[in-house]
C-alpha cells in the first residue's frame, strides 16, 4: 500500500474551491476576450536550448527538467525543461509563428508554469500566471500602454475581491529623475532602485543611511530628494496631473515618462477607469533590466501586504533571441495560483456553491421512481439546469447530506403523492425553505431561482 | 540567434484555431456540469513513486520524468514524473481526500497528459484528455453505467461534429459468453479477444486461421460460433433487447452481463437517447484486466477510421494500491487533442472566427479619433460585446486586412462625418455588406448580429 500524496509545493484543491478558482479563471479570460485578446496555449516543456537563452543565475537554478524513460536510462542531458513563466513560450511562439500573425497581437495565456521554489509556505513550484500582451511590428503606439490598466480595472471589478488600485510609474520617467540628479549610470541606478524597493521591509531610515553610507557614498542632500521623489503616490487624477507638470523641462527621458504617463492617465479617463482606481508611484520599478517604459502593480486597499496582484509593463523588444524582426511590447501578468491561495487566508474568497443545482433525491428502490427522475433530469438539463441523480437508494436524511457536503442547493423530492399531484417538493438548502412546485413550473422556478 | 520551435509530437494552434480549440473544451465542460460533474485539477506532475505503482512495461517506458537543477546535478533518481493519463492522478486524489469527498464523488477532469510517444504523424506526446468518472464507496449501482452513455450523447450533439454512434458491451457477458463454450481461461480469453481486435486490419479469415492454428487449436466449430457471436451489432433498441433476450439462461455471468447492459439501454430511452445514436456491440473488449462491466466506445459514423472518439467503461477497484476502501466506478475518456487534429484532418471542424467582434478602425492621428474610439470602445464592451480599437494608425485597407486576417467579423469606422450624424459605419465581413449604423443602436444592432 502506498501513501497517497501531491509533492510539496503544488495547490490542489477539493471540488468546492476548484470551482471558485475556475469562476475566477472564467472571468478573468472572458475580460481578455471582451478587450480583443486572442488566446495561445504552448506546450508545458520547451526545448532546453530554446528556453534558456535569456535567462542565467536564479531562475535557471529554478528550472525543471524532462527526460523520457530512454534518454534517462542513456544518461543524456535533458533536452526539454518546464517553462518557468509564459513570457519566453511567447516570445518563442510569435518569433517562430511571425508570419501567420496579425500584428499588432494581442494575445491571452492562462495556463501554469514551473519553478523549483525553495519549501516555503505560500510559495508554489507549479502555479497559474494569467497574462495579456500586445506585441506590435516595429513599432507600438503608447496608447496601448493605457489599454492595459483599463483591462486590469475590468478584469478586478469582475473578480470582486475588493477595492484595489493601479499603481503606475513610467521607467523613463525614473532614469530621466536620476538623470537630473547626475546619476546617469544605469547600473548605479538600479542598485538605488534595489535599495528603495527595502522601504517597506527596512524602513526609510535604515535605507537613507545605506544610500548616504559607504558603498553609496551619496550627498544627504541628494538622498532626501529621492527619497521625497518615490514617496510620491497621487491622491486624485488632477493632482497626478500636476505632480508630473511640476517635473517638467530637468531632462529630456524625464520628459518623455512624463508624456507616457500623462497620456496614460487621459486615457484612463476615457475608458472609464475611475480616478480612485488608479494612482501615480514613482517608487515602482520591476527589474531594471526587462521593462522600459510604462510599468504596473496593482495592491489590493485593505490587504497591501499581500503585495502586487497584477504587474507588467512596457517592453522594447521581445524576442531578440529568435528573430531579428523587432517586437516591441507590453503586457502584464496575474499570478492566480498564490493570489487565490492569499485570498482564501484572508478570508476574502467569494462564497461558491456547487455548479451543480439540484439533486433529484430518491424516494425508493421501485424502477419507477428511477425512471421518472430520468425524466424529469432530462427536462431540467434541456432547459440548462445542471442536475444530478441520485440511483443508489439510502436514508433521504443521507441523499440531503450528500447534497449539503457538495455544495448543491437545491434537493428535489418526488414522491408518490407528488407524482400523483403531478408536483415537485424542493427544498433550498441556502435557506432551509420547502416549497411544493407544479411540475411543469419546475424549470421556471429554478432558472429564477439560481439567477437572482 | 536560437531558431524557435517546440518539441516533437505537441500541437501549438495558431489563435484562431485555438478559439476553435477553446469552444470545444468549453462545450464539453459546460455538458459534464449539466449532469452535475465537478471539476478537479491535479499538478502536472505526481512522485515517481505514486505514479508508477501500477503500471510496468509499456507505459513506464513512455514516462517523462522530472527533475530541478540541483538535483540533477547531484545525479539523483528522479523524484517526479508527469502524468501520463488522468486515471492514477484520480485513484491517488480519491483516496488522499477520501473523508473530504461526498460519494458517489462525480469528477470532471480536462487536462493535458504526456506520453514518451514513438514521433510519429498524428502521434502526441502532449495531449488533452476530458475524463468524467463516478466513483461509489463500497458499491455503486449499475444505473450510473446508463448515465455516461447519456453524457456522451450529449457532448457530441454539442459538439456538432456530424452523427455517431455510441458503442456498447458488458465484459460479464464477454466472459460468460466463452465460458458457455468452456473456455473459462480469463488469459485465453483475453488472447482470443486480441486476435478479434484485429478483425478490421487482418480481415475474419486470417483471424479465423489464426483460432483455429496451433497456438489456439480452437474446434472451427466453435470459432464460427464466437466469429457470429462477436459480429453482431444491433440496429434499434427492440432488436437489441432481443438478441440479449435470446442469449440468455446459457451461463450465470453471461445472464449478469445482459441484465445489465439490459438496464443500460431501458435507462437511455428514459434519458432521452434516440436509439440511432447506439447499438450493442459484441467485439468491444478494451483492455481485458481493468474493465469488468459495461465498456463504451463512440464511432463516428461518416468516419469510422478515425476510431473511438470517446471510450470507457465499469471498473471494481479505483484505487486498491492506495487505500483500502472499495471504490467501484464507471468512467470515460475523451483523447480531445487526437480528436481535433483527425477532425482538422477531415476537415470537419467546425468554422471558427475570433472571439473577438468588433475592430474599431482609426481614422486619423487627431488624439479626438482616438478618444471618440475609447469612448465607444467602452460603451460596446459594457454591453457584452468583444471589441478592438486600433491606436496605431495606418491606412484603412490595412486595418481591414488586420481585421480580416485575425478573423474579426466587424469593422466599425466613424470618420468626421458619422461623428457629426452620430453614426458609424459598419461593414460586416463575412458577407462584405456595409451599413449605416445610428450610434444609439450600434449595441442592438450588433448583438442581434452576433447571436445571430
Amino acid at each position: 500500500m502506498i501513501k497517497p500524496r501531491t509533492p510539496a509545493g503544488v495547490m490542489e484543491l477539493l471540488p468546492a474551491e476548484q470551482m471558485t478558482f475556475q469562476r475566477l479563471l472564467d472571468r478573468i479570460r472572458s475580460t481578455f476576450e471582451r478587450f480583443g485578446f486572442a488566446p495561445i496555449e504552448t506546450p508545458v516543456f520547451e526545448l532546453t536550448d530554446t528556453l534558456l537563452t535569456k535567462s542565467g543565475g536564479e531562475t535557471e537554478r529554478q528550472v525543471y527538467f524532462v527526460q523520457s524513460t530512454g534518454a534517462l536510462a542513456e544518461g543524456k542531458t535533458p533536452e526539454l525543461a518546464l517553462r518557468f513563466d509564459l513570457t519566453v513560450p511567447l516570445a518563442r511562439y510569435v518569433a517562430e509563428h511571425e508570419r501567420e500573425l496579425a500584428f499588432p497581437f494581442r494575445r491571452y495565456q492562462m495556463q501554469r508554469v514551473y519553478r523549483g521554489e525553495r519549501q516555503q509556505r505560500g510559495r508554489f513550484r507549479e502555479f497559474y500566471q494569467c497574462d495579456i500582451d500586445i506585441i506590435g511590428k516595429d513599432q507600438l503606439s503608447v496608447r496601448y500602454d493605457a489599454e492595459l490598466p483599463a483591462v486590469i480595472h475590468a478584469v478586478f471589478k469582475a473578480l470582486e475581491i475588493g477595492s484595489f488600485t493601479i499603481q503606475l510609474n513610467n521607467r523613463k520617467l525614473l532614469r530621466g529623475f536620476f538623470n537630473s540628479l547626475n546619476l546617469s549610470d544605469s547600473e548605479q541606478q538600479a542598485l538605488i532602485l534595489r535599495e528603495i524597493d527595502k522601504l517597506d521591509k527596512r524602513g526609510a531610515e535604515a535605507v537613507m543611511a545605506t544610500l548616504t553610507g559607504e558603498s553609496f557614498g551619496l550627498p544627504a542632500t541628494t538622498v532626501q530628494t529621492i527619497m521625497d521623489f518615490v514617496g510620491f503616490r497621487s491622491t486624485s487624477r488632477e493632482q497626478a496631473l500636476q505632480q508630473l507638470q511640476s517635473l517638467q523641462g530637468q531632462d529630456a527621458e524625464l520628459d518623455e515618462g512624463i508624456a507616457e504617463l500623462k497620456l496614460v492617465i487621459e486615457q484612463l479617463n476615457m475608458l472609464g477607469v475611475p480616478e480612485s482606481d488608479y494612482a501615480l508611484n514613482f517608487s515602482i520599478a520591476r527589474g531594471l533590466d526587462y521593462y522600459t517604459g510604462t510599468v504596473y502593480e496593482t495592491l489590493l486597499d485593505d490587504h497591501p501586504g499581500i503585495g502586487s496582484i497584477c504587474s507588467g509593463g512596457r517592453y522594447e523588444d521581445l524576442a531578440g533571441y529568435y528573430t531579428k524582426s523587432k517586437l516591441p511590447g507590453v503586457g502584464i501578468s496575474i499570478g492566480l495560483t498564490r493570489l487565490f491561495y492569499q485570498l482564501r487566508e484572508a478570508g476574502l474568497l467569494p462564497p461558491s456553491g456547487s455548479s451543480t443545482q439540484v439533486l433529484l433525491a430518491l424516494m425508493d428502490e421501485r424502477p419507477e421512481s428511477a425512471a421518472y427522475n430520468l425524466r424529469l433530469a432530462s427536462i431540467l438539463r434541456d432547459a440548462g439546469i445542471n442536475t444530478e441523480t441520485v440511483f443508489e437508494f439510502g436514508k433521504l436524511a443521507k441523499q440531503f447530506k450528500y447534497a449539503d457536503k457538495a455544495g448543491i442547493r437545491f434537493v428535489a423530492v418526488v414522491g408518490d403523492e407528488e407524482r400523483a399531484d403531478g408536483t415537485v417538493t424542493l427544498k433550498d438548502l441556502q435557506t432551509q425553505e420547502q416549497t411544493q412546485v407544479q411540475e411543469s413550473q419546475l424549470v421556471t422556478y429554478l432558472q429564477t431561482a439560481v439567477q437572482a
